[in-house]
Formats: C-alpha cells, structure tokens, sequence
C-alpha cells in the first residue's frame, strides 16, 4: 500500500519538522509564550525583474485559520519522537491568537519589504513558517509573472488589452495548479481552464478542445461539426491538428452549416504564431469570417507576447511558462524573527549576522508615498512615525487571531491592476532590469532619534 | 469571503475544462464509448538531461481510483454551462474501468518513451488527461533532478554516498512541497523536512532548529544549551547565526555539558562552504570533536554538491533547487491519442501532423535491452513481438479498473537506485549532455511486416 496515512484535512503538517523542534525546545525552557515578532521578505527579486506582485495572502489566511493537529497527527508526532508529551498537549489545543500585518494581495513588493509581519506568541510564530513561506512564495512567483505577461498583452481585458488566459495546470502539481489559476487571475489573466479554480475561487473557467478530439473523429470536418453541433458556433476550434489553411477553412464551413459566418473563434498552437496568425486572419476575412477571433498558444510567456503585440491575435493561452514563474517558480522569500520579548518585557530587536545573510533588527512597518500617482518611494520604520507624506502599506489580516481582512478575489485582482498602474511605464517594462524601487529602513540612528 | 466553495475530496475538478468539453461533444455524438489509447510522453529531455526518472505514478493511481464527482461539484458544472445534462449524468457515476500500463516508477524515461498508457473508452480517457500530466509532469521533473543531486553525493547513503536531505518545502507550493519530498526520496535522498511527507508516505524526517532559535535566545550558547537540553547531544546545531568559529566552539561546550565530546553534527548555512567546512573539521578536530559530523545547507544543487566532493561534508541539505527541478521546474509531458475504435471494431493509429508537434500513431510497446548489466536500446513497437533479447518495460498497474500495482515507496526508491545503476557513469554526469538513448520506433512499415 503506496499511502501509509491518508491526508487529513489540516495543514498543520505541511511544516518543516525543525518548526516543532524548535517549538519543543521553548516549551521546554519555558519560552514559547514570549512574544515575537516575524518578517516575511524577499531579500533580492528574481534576477531582472523590476518589481513583485505579492500573493496568497488570501489562501493563507484560510489555511492559518485552519491550522490544527489531529489526534492521529500528533500520535504520529510522538511515536516518531517528533515532539515530547508537553509539545504534544500544546499542539493538541493549537489555534493561532496572535496578529498578521500584510501587503495586500495584488500589491507591489521589493526587496526587502516586509510582505507579511507576524506577531504572537514565539510558540506561535514558529509553527507558522513553512505554511507562510509555501504559500507566499509559490502564489508570488506566479503573479508576479502573470503580471508581467499582462502588460505584454496591454493590460487585461477590460483595460484594453488582449485577453490572457491561464492554462498550464497540466505542467504543475495539481494542488499547485489550482493556486496558480488564482494568482495569474489576480493579476490580471482573463480566465483559467482549471475548474477546481472555478469552483473554488469563481474564477471564469474557458476551455474547448484537444488535438485529441480532431483526431479521435475520421475527419477534422466531423470533428467540428460535431464541436459546434455540442458547443454552438461562438466555440473555439482548434485548427492546427494537420493543416492550417484546411482546418480554417473546415472551421467556417462546421460554422457555416449552423448560419454563421464562422466560429467564435479558432485556436493556433503551433507553428510561427505571428505568421500562422497574419495568414489565418488574411483567410477568415476572405472567407467572411471576419468576427472570427483568433487565440494563440504554444510555450508563451512575457517575451513572445510582447513579439507577438503586432499581429492580428485576439488572445493568448499562457501553461507552461507562468505555472513555473517564466524561469523565477519562487518568489525566495524568507520568514525572519525581527524582534523578541525581554525578561522585562519590553522587546528586543535580533538580525543575523552571517556575511551574506545579514539582516536588519526590529518590526519595520511599511509606508509608501506617491506622486502624481506614481509610487515614489518605501520606507520600513523601525520606530516612531513615518516621514510626512507616507501612508502606511500594511493592512492588518488577522487580529488576535480573528481574520479582519478577507477580500473577494475580484477586488484583489483591481487591486493589482491598480498597483501595476502606480509604476511608470518603465518599471514595467518585461525587459531585464533591476528592482524600480529600493526601499530606505529607517532605524532610531538613521532618523537621528 | 475568499473561498466560494471549500475544496472536495475528489480530484475530479483538477482538471482543464476542455477535457469535460470534448467529454460533452463524444457523449453527443454517441462516441464515448469506442475504446482509444492514450499515451503519455516527453517529446524531449529537459536542455541537458541525459535522463528522466518517472516518478508520481504511486500518487496517480490513487488520485485515479478516487477519481469522481460529487453532487455539489456536478450542479457547479451544470450551473457554470461546463456540461449538459448527458454529461452530468455520466460523470455522476463515473468510475474510472480501463487499464493503466506504466514504466515503473523510479524508472528512466528518454526522448519519447511511452511514460504511461491509458486504454479504455474515449470518454474515461479523456477525463484523466489533466491529472495524468500534473502529477508525471511535477513529480518526474523533481525525481530526475534530485537523481543528478544523489549521483553527485556518490549515490545513496546505504550505497557510500553521502546523505542528501530534501528542505524545499518553503520554496514551492504547500502541497507539492510533499510531493516534491516524495520524489526526492524515491530517487535516493536520505530523508526529508517535511512532516506531512513522513505522515502520509512513511518517509523518514529531520529537522533541528533555524536562525531564530538562536536569535530567540540572550546568547548562542544559552540556544544551544537549550536545544541540547530539549533533544539530546546527537542534535545538529546550526553554528552560522553570528561568527562560525565561536558557533563552533559553543556546540562543543553545549554538549560537553552533557558529557559528549560534541554535538551529533553541526550545520553551516552560509559562505564558502568548502572553506568553511575544512576550517570547521579542523576546528571541531582540535577540540576533540572528531565524530561531530558537518551538514551543509544553501542553494545547493548537483553542481555545487560536485564541487564539494572533496570537502570534509557528511551530508547535504538542498532545498530551492530541488524544489524548482534546478532549473527545469516541469517534466514537459504530454497525453496523447495514438489510436482509435473504428466502426468495424478494428483500433486506427491516430497521430499530429502539426509539424515542430508531430507524433507517431498506434499503441507502442516498450522494451528494452541491456548487456552486461548495462541498458543498451530501447525499442517501441507498434505491432508485433520485441526484438529478440528485449523485454517489456511497461508494468500493468490498473487492469480494467482495478489497481494491481502498488509498490510500497521504499521498493520504488531501490528500483530508482537499481535504474541509475544501469547506466553507464557518462550517462549519470551531472554536466550537460543530451539524451544518452535514443528510443527506435519499430512500425510495421520498419519492422518489413
């Protein structure tokens, strides 16, 4: 038998055992009821990019809200000599009571900025890592790829550009898939062909057929008749299956034998897509079907997107390149203790030394400031009040373990469109280049207090 | 609220929506019932890979047998205009009754190889396309990436290689973080982060502590004292918080106060490593620590872990890089058609001419063949007996719907081992190279039949 335990519901094992280690060891010494406070940051962004679009806060919550150990989950902790019985009575009663400050989801991020702030119990703290640092980093990584594909199709749809849809579900772990779809809708794709994303997260879901269903019938012409006969003729039918010009012409013909003009549209997946598309065009509207929309696929990301901007294609399926971040599938960022509570209970900034790992001690809250509209400068304020003109960039999510902050998907993904908006029009650009902004921490030193 | 409905148990809905599309159009015309074959197959190796490991299929088969649709998903399907009536009808019960035939997992794959083959009706075929691909795809890319990390470890711990532990979860998805330890075990690693990967598959796990353990703590050596106290003197302390050699010497003194000459092992995260390693073996040497062992950690991956190999390291932690496949994060799988009941009962090879996606058409058997222990050809026949001296290389793992494979992990993971070994060294280089076989498909037409 493959599986020894069946997953349970909880995600309290999607941990790192040293989480519990750790956990253990402050129970032990009595520490794990101190408070703490930790920081989730990138220390660098992918190598050229300009910005980060910050994602999963909304997964995250829910899972956090969900994170428990169940009665066969800490019996194997024990027997595995994971954690000892006063670890197991902790985990047993767990719940999450301490405070979440974040970037919103769908906002922008650089290096260093502290995207999610934790503070709570150290106890707490710890056991929350892994889960944070899965989630964030992988739903980071997508949309923050996704955006980039966004802005080489124009922006999204309803902001005049060409329809970006997400369908790499198949190049990516099956739970992942589902994650991906949200955070490439988040930022701005048009759709997803996932259906789990559908169902779970209401994301518009598309999707017609396979090379396997050309193939699976005597004929391309049987095929289509049989895919507008089932679909209507707003479907899309893919035309590449053999020959090009002959599958065009069989789509308008299976559309024709319904009173159309042509199809909704047709689906080119290989071959020169900017050449394939200009033909395809030049045929359909000497064929009348000149409403006949025309999507492309075929391994697109943010480059040959933008390579493509000039022919005449109506939208684009991205799969294999967003579902694995177009080079960058994680967003790196690491989840730090910035801050410890004193036997006199007033709390102690801590950051490690390590040459190439430093960090910089104490809670940094994150303020932005703007101008005409453009975002003009981040700084992280170890103590005191922001500068004149800064508006805080954290919202508070969970508040003693109450979630406050839990907004529909479809306000994140205005939210993200409106973050691209606030960058100027070259830290946008899908060209190599370095993080636009570089935020400035303001420690009691450098603010001169 | 986030999440519109909360997931299912079922896999059924991980899954693009044109396989239930295509699934509507077959059942409307009366054709998801002709029995068809699918195969699926990576047209080429990742740029460099002289080798793929097929890994996942221990995870498909119960993701398959499992694999339905409930009430609430199906009014999901029906209200969002995915399926008709018909369609509904059939997937509610819907029961996956064809047969699976498969490289066993562990096993290599080349440019082509029929990694899993999928008969049965056109209708229960094609559902499973999407699930098929995200598992093969995921686990295989992690699989053959964390085999080059193994081989350059000099194999398996329990064939003199050192350990390699798998600590990815934090850079990729929550769920394929499991996943992903999963098929790092089965090629070779030692043992994982992950506790849900130990709870669910049985896969041995570790972990001790991080930074902000010791940060947690007034002094290095009040954390180390603490966490000997907590685990024992064979813990492994992470000595790079501040200054490595006063780290050092405060583990030696945590577990001299216990009686040992030195903790069980030490852990350096950062710097050179090979430099740092050699200065702590001399270290820890003079103080009388000879059997304190040195684990190494950061962005490691088959190349570094190479040009480490004559550094005194006992073991190995990779994260990052196994996790995101080093660099070729999905295994580019494909689920195709091949053939296809026709009126009379008879099977027609069916294939693409698309022309960078052409494919060969007909049902292909795979075997291979091997002298003195080494693999030799591999060969897939459309039709026909094998050349004589080769032998099958597919296992049946669900026959007619019923699962007849299950190997346990631990036989996966010496079957993984057994594989490498069959290779000759220059086709477990971890340098570049390509494909060290080249599969010969024997047609009728090749074969002179």
């Amino acid at each position: 038998m493959e599986t020894v335990n069946p997953p349970t519901g909880g995600p309290g094992l999607l941990t790192d055992r040293y989480e519990l280690t750790m956990l253990a060891s402050f129970i032990a010494d009595g520490s794990a009821g101190r408070k703490a406070v930790f920081e989730a940051f990138a220390r660098r962004l992918p190598e050229g990019r300009r910005y980060g679009i910050a994602a999963g806060l909304g997964r995250l919550v829910e899972l956090v809200e969900g994170f428990r150990f169940d009665a066969s989950e800490i019996a194997w902790l024990r027997r595995e000599g994971v954690v000892d019985a006063a670890t197991a009575d902790y985990l047993a009663t767990f719940r999450f009571r301490g405070t979440i400050e974040a970037i919103p989801e769908g906002d922008l991020y650089f290096p260093g900025t502290p995207v999610l702030t934790v503070s709570g119990t150290l106890g707490e703290c710890i056991v929350l890592e892994t889960l944070v640092l899965s989630v964030l980093n992988h739903d980071s990584a997508i949309a923050s790829t996704a955006a980039r594909m966004v802005t080489a199709a124009g922006g999204r749809p309803e902001d005049g550009g060409r329809a970006v849809i997400e369908m790499g579900s198949r190049r990516t772990h099956e739970e992942a898939a589902v994650a991906t779809a949200r955070a490439a809708y988040l930022a701005g794709f048009a759709s997803t062909s996932n259906l789990a994303a559908g169902y779970r997260h209401g994301i518009p879901t598309v999707g017609t057929a396979a090379h396997a269903f050309t193939l699976a019938h005597d004929s391309e012409l049987a095929a289509f008749a049989n895919q507008v006969e089932a679909h209507g003729t707003g479907t899309t039918l893919l035309v590449d299956t053999y020959d090009i010009p002959t599958g065009i012409r069989n789509a308008v013909t299976a559309a024709a034998a319904h009173g159309a003009t042509g199809p909704g549209a047709i689906r080119i997946d290989s071959g020169d897509l900017a050449e394939e598309a200009a033909k395809a065009r030049a045929l359909l509207d000497d064929l009348g079907a000149t409403s006949t929309r025309i999507t492309v696929t075929s391994d697109l990301d943010e480059y040959v997107i933008t390579a493509l901007q000039d022919a005449p294609i109506d939208g684009y399926g991205a799969g294999t390149r967003v579902a694995t971040g177009s080079g960058h599938p994680t967003a790196g960022m690491v989840y730090k203790l910035v801050a410890i509570e004193q036997e006199d209970g007033t709390m102690r900034p801590v950051a490690k030394k390590a040459r190439d790992k430093a960090s910089v001690g104490g809670r940094k809250r994150v303020y932005r400031s703007t101008r005409d509209g453009i975002l003009a400068a981040e700084v992280h304020v170890v103590a005191g009040p922001p500068p004149d003109g800064f508006a805080p960039a954290q919202v508070t999510v969970v508040d003693h373990g109450t979630v406050v902050h839990r907004p529909a998907l479809v306000e994140t993904r205005q939210a993200c469109a409106s973050a691209l908006a606030s960058l100027p029009a070259e830290a946008r650009s899908v060209t190599d280049g370095v993080a636009w902004l570089t935020p400035v921490v303001l420690t009691p030193a450098t603010q001169g207090a």
